[in-house]
Parts: C-alpha cells; structure tokens; sequence
C-alpha cells in the first residue's frame, strides 16, 4: 500500500519519527550542532501549547517574570558543591567581543572576561538569588513564579524536540514557609501537566515519584509524568522537583517567622519543554505522518480548492471562502475554529498530502461539484483510510459547518482513546521475579538486533532499595537498556516480594526503555 | 507637595526614570552585568504588548518561527565582509563544559569548540542561512516570518529597559522577489509599528526614514519611529530596514525567476523590543510613579479593601469581590477588564501608594461606607491630584461598573492626548541656521550643566549630503551631543537652505538629543 512517508513504523522507528519531523514541516537541523530550527508549522503547535499551559499556570496563582540568559560561573560552582551528580555540559562564555587579528575574525584577548558566564541550563541559581533578595519575611511568601525561555545543555547525540542542544521550556520556581506548603505545590503542578498532557495532548500519562538515583540533582522529591510511545518506550513529559531546602541553604533564602526567627524557605521547581511536540509526534503519527490533536492543531481544519484553470474555477474559489467563513463562527474547546483555504498555487492532490502529512485534523476537498452541490467533501485525518482506500465523507454544507466543532472535539477523543489503550493494555503485571522481566524484555533484543521491538512498560513489586542497593539494580537493569521511570502516584498496595533484592516490597515501579 | 517617588523628573530625570523602574516594580539589575530581571509587573506589560503586536504582525501575513540563539563565528566573518561599521560587541560561546581543576570549576581547556559560537545579537544571518535552503523558485516567495527572542549585545552603559546586554525583541525576517514588493514590506511593517505606538501604548511617533549614516549596518534604507520623552530627548521605538540584495549576495539567497533565470532575493527586517517599555514609562511616568496606558496594564482596576481587623471586614470585602465580579463582565479595547481585589496582609494605605507608583489606571478604595451605601470611590491614576490634594471620585456601584469600560479608554485617549501635544507643541521649525540651532540647543547646556534641560526637537530643511559630507555635519552635531532622528514620511514640499551646506533643501529632518 502506498503511504505518505518513505518509511513506515514498522520498519524502522527512529527513521519514521525523522520523515515525519521534516514531512511536516516541523522542523529542521540547523548549522548550529544541535540546536534546531522549529519552523511555523512546529512553532504553531508550541504557541498553542505556550497558550493553554500559561493560562492554567496563571489559574494557580503563578506569575510570570523573566529571569538573565546567563548565570555567573560562581552560582554553578555554589550549586556544584551541595548537588551531586550535576551534569557540567554547558555552554560557556568567556569573551565579551570580536576582532580582526591577521585578518581573520576572533575572540578578542583583550575582552576575556574576568569570570566566565554560562548559558542557563535551567534557572534555580540564578532565580534563588533573586529569592534571596526579595524574601524577608513570613509575610513575603510564597513566591510563586514562572519563566518561558530558551535553555541549553550541550548534548551529545540529538534528536529534534526530544534532545537537542538549545530548547524551549516554561520553569516555575517556588518558595514556601514549610515542607507542606511546598510539597502541596509541588503536586499542584504535577497534576497542572498532567491533566494539560491529557486534556490538550491527548497524551495519556501515568504520573509517580522518581526513584532516588532518578532525582533532579539537589530534589529531595522529584515526580514526573511519563507517557508511552508507540515503540513501546517510555518518555518524561514534565517533571516537578521538591528541593527541600538544599537552593534555600546555598543561596541563603531566608524568612523571618511570625515568631520572630529565621528559617530557610522550601522551594520547588517545575518544567516542560518542547520535547512535549515529541511525545505528540511519537504518540499520535502514523505511516502517513503527523495527526495533530484539534487542540494543539495551528489549522484545524484546512480547505482545498479543486482548480482547473478553467472559468468555474471562481466559483469554487468563492464557495470556499465562504464555507471558511461559516466555520470561523464556530467554535471547538471554547475557542474559535482555526481554518485555512489553502490557495498555494500548486496542484490540488499535492496540497492533500502535504495536509496529511503535516496532520491537520479535518482536510476539506472542494470541487465544482461539490460548489454546485452546497456540498463539503472531508477527511477525518484520525480515520484517514478504509484500507488501501482514502476514506472521504460528502455531507450538505450546513450540516458539516454546524458539526465542525463536535467533529473536532470527538477526533481529539478518539486519538486520547486510541494511546489510552495503547498504554493500559501494555503494562505488563504480571512479572514477579527478575528472570521474567529479563526474559520479557530481552526476548525483544534477541528478536530485533537493535532492541527495539515493541515490548510496552512492565509494573514491578519492589522494595524501594536506596544508595547502594539502588545503584545495583539500576546497572542490572541499564543492562537490559531499561530505568525505572517512576512509582505510580495511582496504584495498588504492594504485595509480595521485590523483584530485585527479594525483600518485602513496598509499592510498584514502572520499568521501560525510555528516551 | 509631598510625592510618591523620593525624586521629581525636573530635579534629575535619569535618576526619575530609576525610582520609577524599582518603585513601580517593573525590573531590576541582575548579578549578571548588563542584564536585567524583568518582574511580574513588568512583565506582564510585555506579555500585553506581545500579545497585541502579535495579532498585527500575524494579521499582516507573518508566521512564527524559532531560530537558533547562537552564530556560528563564520557567519558573523562573512557579514561583516559585506556590512561596514557592524558591532563586534558580543557574547563569545568558547567551551561546551566545566571541570573541576585543582579544586575550581573552570572551562574544560578539552572541550573547546571548534568555531567559537556567538550569542546572537539579531538574526538576519542564522534566518539568511535558511532562507538560501528554504527558497527556490519565485513559487516560494514571499518568505515572511518573525521570532520572539532574546538577543545580547555587549553594552558598556546600560539602563534597565533601555539599553541592556539582553534584551526581549521580536524580529521579522521576509525575503521577496523585488524591489518594490520587499519596499512595500517594509513601509507596511512601519506603519504596523507606529500604529501599534500610538493606538496600545499611547506613544505618539514620527515615522521616517534615517539618514545613510544611522542606516543598520547592511541595509539599503532604514525607517524608524521616534518618540520624545518627557525630558525632550528621542527614543528610537521601532525600526524597520530594507536590505536590498546585499545579504541575499552574501548568503547566495536566489531563486529562478518565472521566466526561468536566477535572482536575488531582496530581504527586508524589522524589531521592536522591551526597550518600548522604557519609552511608555519615560512619557507617560508622573512624579508619583508610572502611568500605564490602561491597553497595556496587567490590572486596569484594582479594589483597595479599607479593612480595620473589625467584624464589618467580611462585608467590605464581600462587597469588593461582588464589585470585582461585575467589572470581569465588563470589556474595554475589546477585551475583558482586568481586575484585581488587592487582599495582601499589609496597610490599605500602603496599597493604594504601590498601585499608584504601579500605575494602575484606576484604584478603588472600598471602605464599610461604601459597602453599606453601595457606592464605589475610585482614582484616576491620569488625574491623580487636584493640587496637592489626590482626587477621589464616589459614584453609585451601577454607574461605575457599566461606565469601567469606557472609561479605561477614555484615560488611554488622555495619555495619548498629554503626549501628542508635548510632541507637537516642542518641535522647532523656525530655525533656518546651523547657528540658530546650536544657540536653541547649546542654550540648554549653558542653563544646565549636564546639558539636561527640556529642548524638544528641530525640524530643519537639509540637502541629504552623503558621505565625508554627511559625516562632517553627524561630527557638527555631535559636539552638541545632537543626531538627526530621521525624515519624516509626513512633512511639507521643503524650502530654502540645508542648514549645514547652504545647499538647495530637498527635505525636513528632524534633530534631538536622543537615548
């Protein structure tokens, strides 16, 4: 069957993921090693995303500010001491200015800078600092804060949106009088990203706490959502980190009490990223490329003229635009329809494909007939086939125009319900020592050179080893490729043994291979 | 009189334009040199004047994109073979990661990059790059995008929105097939700028085009907006450049023409930035702090509970959350209001000053009268004072609440009028010498050391010298610390003589001191 990628799922994942990223006109590599290029298309789904997010962390009471694009090299060293295990790949700037020497343009040795200036690879020393400053009292808290910005790590390997160099994230950061109050937030916005993930997304998650070796460094709690791919594998949506009060104590945020005397605030941190459009991709595409959920669609529904350079040609034209502007008074999730009438002038068959692949979720033909007809012919991009066949539905324009908003809303359910399936019939529980999960997931590796079948997540009894013990398990398990992605917020209670140490266990892990 | 602020515009207005900057809560220096922490207040100013500025460009055709934060250093070599007098103030990425040697995080002398990566100071070459790969045929033009960005350049003297290492902008990037359609961009692009300063930030403008010496390095022309602050000096808001072919040369941008030959691409860019923020608080900033144009307040109206720790409490603030309540139904510029019931646990009259120096355009202050006798007692911040007494207003709830609306425009028209007037009525058009201009400005340096006091602007007829010409009057200028803004669009059939060369005038150009 012919398909509208040059590669299918099946055949090979990653390279499947790629087609897609650059058939829809997502986004590209750039000169840049490691950073992208998101182009409107892709950038479109990220302001949609930017929208709704921000919206529900204003609703909990939080305000944005914006905080410098870099941090002085002391921070990172002060942040270095109290947090193990803190990763140093960064960019680094240490001069101030370029010159021509011999002709050739250059750092300036006469502009070096007296202390080096990192680029953010996230914001909590430079924010603490600000914290510092502007807690004095009970009185002054919580503060309760977020920023949108660009971030770099400097990474190894690359794939667009899921690692890349530079990215693009909302961090909230947080300070409390007490443990509880900021425990309580760090939920709160857990459950924001979880609730936006499946509500906007249509990505259902499974939100848990991280083991210890999995933590933010400097976290004292760190918990994440994680949804599953459709290879089967794990992805860390957004994270929310407890940080006790490790960044009060470096940086000195201190409150003076209702009683007088002074304390360290409690603080939090919380964050998504672009890699969201990832997990969208990876989720919810198919062999034909992109189905974009309607809420996060920057054109929900797009409409292809039929032209034949002949006279009618005008009037098909006309039929369009005012079948685009019966639609622009509907309304999908409380918001205006989003709809193009795509007038490119190239050929009509083309533009479909192009629309498919880019994954708009209602794809309208309008042909002379259907001008004559008061007629809507569309493509549900979420049911685009009948087999072989590209399944298209004529209705009488009044009727599409006045279902349009439904129609949107029952695609977004229908692509929620579909990876909803997906992740709950492929959590294996039923792996009580292990040799079975080893079996589980090795078989994959015996059958597929690279690892890489589909083999979904298992769900574990363990004990909840720590330091050491933990660290054991974690090599047993990277020997199998596979981490321990969280301890479900939502699970029974444990029975039965660990099936890594043997002692009695105290909840259930969820076990994958993850990006 | 006593005022909000600990100093007056007419005592020292830099140090003004300070205390209102940290009493308003807009911003304030970082531990990072020349970079600036953007507060909620402030911020959420931005956030309105992207949102609305937003909607226009997006209006006029534009798509977002993102680009890359960093240069490779050789694309920066090869600009600055085609673009003289090009800034080599920048920020030098050299390292991708830090080591602990001999007990001190440092730069890992092992991983030094290759090609040193610069912070972008605006994008034209990274988005030139994509534009080379991305156009092909004439079918593919016009490109018009635009990002939202952080950008940096090394400043030695910086102002907290004025002239910071980094700053917000956005910065649209389009490339046509000719001439006229990329000088029709251009000329469109201005008009959105100075539209959006008038109509959102109550900022009246001159557009024009500026003279060859103050052009963007590159650039066939440059346009600007100019506005006069309250000390007469200009503030450059907004610029939009015509590059004709020359970055498209520099980065091979061509594409084959429908007649089938290749072609440069001509490329046009444009930005406005955080630093529009300076110029709202710079006009609109009274001696009790910041006024802000109600299109772009975070809060429009903020309700002051007068609270006593008293059993009537509940009833006032009952009442506030009912008056708040009705106002959220009310809408002005279009848009809903935006309300605030200000519950902090600090003194009412304490409140009432912050909102002031805030700028929120109006303050309710609710006390049990007016609880009991349903009435509202509100401020305009635009009419604070009555001498020096401040001027309260008390009207029945009804009448308030159905006039909010109206009257949140009517304070933005009264912005909007101060300012066009100080513009207009402060812009000299009857110096015809270069002596008279130098008494009218050099007056001022004698009456006032610094060379501070109030001037306002000349228009003076020119001959548009070029060259060493024009160089000898920016130097003539220059010792009377004066450029010439720009010439305006809008101006009469000049007459007479240039005042530098004696020449033939062919146009006005305006002169001022400026930011």
């Amino acid at each position: 069957m012919q398909r509208a990628l040059s590669v299918t799922r099946a055949e090979n994942f990653p390279d499947w993921y790629q087609a897609v990223v650059r058939d829809a006109d997502m986004a590209e590599t750039s000169p840049v090693r490691g950073c992208m290029i998101i182009k409107p298309w892709g950038y479109g789904v990220w302001e949609l995303i930017q929208g709704e997010l921000d919206r529900r962390i204003k609703a909990t009471g939080h305000e944005n500010c914006y905080f410098p694009l870099f941090v002085p090299l002391g921070f990172i060293a002060k942040e270095a001491e109290h947090a193990e295990g803190f990763a140093k790949e960064m960019a680094v700037v240490t001069h101030h200015r370029l010159k021509m020497i011999d002709g050739r343009l250059q750092p300036d040795p006469a502009a070096e800078l007296e202390e080096p200036l990192i680029v953010r690879p996230t914001s909590e020393t430079i924010i603490g600092d600000a914290f510092q400053r502007w807690i004095k009292s009970y009185r002054d808290l919580p503060v309760l804060i977020n920023q949108w910005a660009n971030v770099v790590r400097w990474e190894m390997r690359t794939r667009l949106f899921l690692r890349t160099a530079e990215f693009l994230w909302q961090e909230g950061h947080t300070a409390h009088a007490d443990e509880a109050d900021a425990m309580a937030e760090t939920m709160r916005m857990l459950e924001v990203y979880r609730s936006f993930a499946e509500d906007v997304l249509a990505l259902p998650v499974i939100a848990g706490e991280k083991p210890e070796n999995e933590r933010f460094a400097g976290a004292d709690k760190t918990f994440s959502i994680e949804a599953m791919m459709q290879d089967g594998k794990a992805l860390q949506a957004g994270t929310s980190h407890y940080l006790g009060t490790h960044f009060a104590e470096a940086q000195n945020i201190r409150y003076q009490t209702d009683k007088g005397d002074l304390a360290f605030a409690h603080t939090t941190s919380w964050g998504v990223s672009t890699r969201l459009i990832g997990g969208v991709i990876m989720t919810h595409g198919d062999d034909d490329g992109l189905r974009l959920p309607p809420a996060i669609a920057p054109r929900q529904v797009v409409i292809v003229p039929m032209l034949r350079d002949k006279p009618e040609d005008a009037e098909v034209l006309a039929y369009c635009d005012a079948v685009a502007a019966e639609l622009l008074k509907q309304a999908a999730f409380g918001q205006p329809l989003r709809v193009l009438v795509d007038k490119k002038p190239i050929r009509s068959a083309e533009k479909r494909w192009d629309w498919v692949r880019r994954g708009a979720p209602v794809i309208i033909e309008i042909g002379p007939r259907d001008a004559a007809g008061g007629q809507v012919t569309y493509m549900r991009r979420d049911r685009l086939r009948d087999g072989d066949r590209v399944r298209s539905n004529g209705v009488p324009r009044e009727q599409f125009v006045s279902g349009a908003g439904a129609l949107l809303e029952e695609i977004q359910a229908a692509l929620h319900e579909e990876a909803r399936r997906r992740l709950h019939d492929n959590i294996r529980t039923d792996l009580t020592t292990f040799e079975q999960l080893a079996d589980h997931f090795g078989a994959a590796a015996e059958e597929d050179a690279a690892g890489e079948a589909f083999r979904g997540w298992a769900r574990v009894a363990w004990s909840r080893p720590t330091g050491a013990e933990l660290e054991a398990v974690a090599e047993r398990l990277k020997a199998l490729k596979l981490t321990i992605r969280n301890a479900p917020l939502d699970q029974p209670r444990a029975e039965g043994a660990c099936i890594f140490t043997g002692a009695p266990a105290v909840e259930y892990v969820l076990i994958a291979r993850a990006y």
